[in-house]
This record gives C-alpha cells, structure tokens and sequence, in this order.
C-alpha cells in the first residue's frame, strides 16, 4: 500500500537511521495485509530529541513512535505512563497518544523473549533464570520473566551497578521473587540467557562456561545474527533447548502491533513478507 | 522502493493530509527509477507549523519539505532565502536546506504554467498576458511569466486589494513590465489565464466573457479536473489553444525535483507512474 494522505504513520526514531530494519519488517506486512499503515525513519539526534518528540506526536497522522539508539532512556521522562517493563529496563522503545494526548510508553524486547520461549514450550510459572547482562535488553527480559511468573532471578554483569540496580528495581515491583547477583554459574536454571554482545563477534568469549549448561536447561540468546552463535551451539551440543535473538525480534513485533491498537499477527506471517534476511 | 534508513524524505506539510496528491506522483515516480526518496505526509496543524517546520529540517534524513494549505503563507517569514516568485505569490510550497542550514523557499506552480505553455509552442518573450484571479496561483502564474519575459500583464480581480498588491509587487520585480488592472476583457492578449476556481463547479460563471476570446490566444486554466471545463471547452471551439490544469500540476513537477537536487524527468514520465488518475 503506498503511502498517501490517508496513511497512519508510526515515526522510526533515532540516530543513525542507516542501520534501522524495522521499517523493512513492518511495512511489507502493512502492505500484504491492506492496512494502510507504515513505519517512517526520523532520523533525530539526542539534542533535538526533546523538542521533536512532542512536535512529532503533534502530527495528524502519527499515531505511534518506535523509539531507538540514542532515545531510548531519555525519553522514559517525557512519557506520562509507562509500563513496569518500562520502569524496571529504565528504557522505553515504543510510545503512543491516548484518546486523552497522554503519551504511553512500553518497552517488548522482554516480550517478545519471553511469548519465544512460550511458544517453544518452556514453562515460566515458577521458573528460575539466569540472565548475564544486566544492560537494556537483559533489563527488559528480567522485567518480563518476572511479569510471566518466575519464581527466581540470577542477574550477571561485570557492571555491578547496573547488576545491583536492576536487582533493585526488581525487588521493588516483584516483592515476592528471589533475586540474586554475581554468579553466572548456569547449574540448576530452567532458562540462562546470554543477554550481552557477546557472539556478535567472532573470537569473542562465552559469557558463561558453556561445559556446566545442563541438558534440560532453555538457553536463549539476544545477539541479532542469521547464524547460530558458538554460544548456542555449545548449548545445542550439550542437549539445550535454544532462542536465537532473531526469534525475539520477529515474537516482539505482534506485541508492539497490539500496542499501536493493530490487530495482531504471527512471527511467521512477518517473516514470510519481511525484506531483510536473517 | 520500500522505505529504509537511508531514504531521504521529502516531508509534505499540511492540514488535512486526506487530500494530499504528491505523494502519489513522487513516491511511484521514485520506485520505478530506483531512487530511494520519499515524499512522506506529515499532518500539521496551523498553531503548530511554527514549531514543527525548524524541527523537521533537523531530522537528519529529511532535504526538503513540499508546503501545502494552511502554511503557504505563513511559511515564508520563517526562510532564510526565498524566490522572486515567491516575494511576488507571497507564498512559498517547497523548502530546502543548503549545505550551510539555510531554508530556502521556492514556487513552482507559476513554473508549471509557464513550461506547460511553452512546451506547447506558445512564445512568452514579449508576451501579452490576462490573468483572472490575483490570488496564490494566479500570483505565481504572473510572476513566472513575468520572470520568462512578459511584456504586458492584465490582472483581474473582484478583491480589489490583491489585485493592486499583486500589481505593485509585479512593478516593483519587474521595473519594465507594463501591468494593467481591472479589466477581464480577453482581446489583444496572446494569453489568458483563469486562474480561479470557477469550473470546480457544475454551473460555476465563466471567469470572462468567452464570446470575446480571439483564435490566435492561448487560453490556460488552473482548475484541477480531469475533464476539459466548460470555459476551456467554449475556448477550444473558438479555435484557441489550451492548457487544462493539470498540465501545470504535472509540468512542476520536474522543477521541483530539480530544486530538491534529485535527476529531472518529465511530465510524461510522471504521468505514466502516477497512482492519481485525471
């Protein structure tokens, strides 16, 4: 569907716009489905960020902001409601106007882990996880773990404060879950997840000694790459269930259509039409 | 070409965007050249083209900006360079930014009328010109015509004061010009334009009276249908030459391509993608 005066706009946020997929993924679903929507690059830097997001949601035919590198944790106080997902990440990749002028924000990249485990059949009710890399997207995959009812959380990150302060941040909207810092040791998990870089590159080190992942244990992954990284294969060797992150990416994208008021869709429908490759 | 992170936008500014035609004529126009430009409607309202014009030129993938209704007119204070075209139409609908950040501002629809008319043989040089209606279009039409070597401009208006205010900017561009005012008598002119709405309308009065219009004059028109009007009807069966308004509509086109620094084309070529039928 090509765009015209009558098509609701959802603005791509960020800087550099280059390396931005989503328009790539969105919009041929948008077109194959006759919905005349479409995802749109902006391409702000983080000094005009606070003055162009209020004009942008001003627009009459914005609906929506998926909001990327380098916004996504100073937009959190521009927002007048956000999820706890939101809280607990203290980062925000999706921004929408109520009926009111209010704008809302969520955060799916825990999300969209968490309906991929799900749907490979992991049980998460009283589940207990480990997560190494206490950044934005392990952030956002403890908050929503413990939204989907694990029991008990591990956190690992050689950035102590960012370990201690997520730590804290679950403690504190999760009263009742276990939550402990400072061990990557993967024994006795239902779920370890590999929420670093690490893999992006090759040479690069494990983020956890692979030769303690246990069989029945769920391994999944953040790193956004076609192939499988050393690290999952290592866990595929060893009997693990695995997630590649580009499974997270596609079960994320009916969450954030749910969000903008969409109906929503499947990972495989958005594969089948998306124009990247993975 | 499905948008991505490295199409530059053309943003078309207006309120409401329902109505919007351009982007429908670029965006087809691109694809087919595999040029990865967009012209991208963005819904402004009136209280709010101040702030949101200096933030759009800041996104770093935008070049440009197409200016439509109700900002035309208000636009123009806020470049750092405009036209002579736009001095005299005191209105502007295109907007780039130079290599330094300067907005500079231009007009074609005058541009359109005059390339159409020529295109079609007519000579401009020395021209004798009646233009009916002294509003934006019309404005802009004498402006170009005076820019491509008029001789002799006859403005006629029932709004007195845009007549006059159209004829002393023309005088003040244009020291040589001859401009008269008052009179919609078409005789002795080699062109004639209506540059009014009459003809939108089933039953609308003619602009002039047609039983006056001589064979040798070129007659043109800025109604945008894609029916011959009843003027232009009654001006072909008196044997003149015509122009209907959307040949000016596809004849600017190119010019502003060239102005936003992209390939010219020609209005065939647009026509042939066009996903607007008149």
């Amino acid at each position: 569907m090509p765009l015209d005066g009558n098509t609701r706009i959802i603005a791509h946020i960020g800087d550099p716009t280059a390396t931005f997929k989503a328009p790539m993924i969105y919009n041929p679903y948008f077109e194959a489905n006759g919905i005349n929507a479409s995802v749109v690059p902006m391409g702000v830097r983080a000094a005009d960020f606070a003055a162009a997001l209020p004009v942008i949601f001003r627009f009459t035919n914005v609906d929506g902001a998926l909001i990327t590198m380098p916004h996504k944790v100073s937009v959190v106080d521009m927002l007048d409601e956000v999820s706890p997902a939101v809280r607990i990440a203290g980062a925000c990749n999706a921004v929408k106007r109520d009926a009111n002028g209010k704008l809302i924000g969520d955060m799916f990249d825990g999300e969209g882990f968490v309906r991929g485990v799900k749907r490979k059949g992991q049980r998460l009710d009283g589940a207990r996880a480990l997560i190494v890399g206490a950044g934005g997207v392990g952030s956002a995959i403890a908050a929503s773990l413990a939204a989907a009812g694990a029991a008990r959380l591990a956190l690992y990150d050689l950035d102590v404060a960012a370990m201690d302060g997520l730590a804290a941040r679950l403690v504190r909207h999760y009263p009742a879950l276990r939550v402990e810092t400072g061990d990557n040791d993967p024994r006795g998990f239902d779920i370890v997840v590999n929420a670093t870089p690490l893999g992006m590159n090759a040479g690069d080190p494990s983020p956890l000694d692979v030769s303690l992942l246990e069989p029945e244990t769920f391994v999944g992954e953040v790193v956004m790459k076609a192939e499988t990284t050393a690290f999952l294969a290592a866990a595929k060797a060893r009997g693990c269930r695995t997630q590649i992150g580009v499974d997270m990416l596609f079960e994320q994208i009916p969450a954030y259509l749910e969000f903008f008021g969409f109906a929503t869709t499947t990972p495989e429908t958005l594969r089948a039409h998306a124009r990247i490759s993975y």
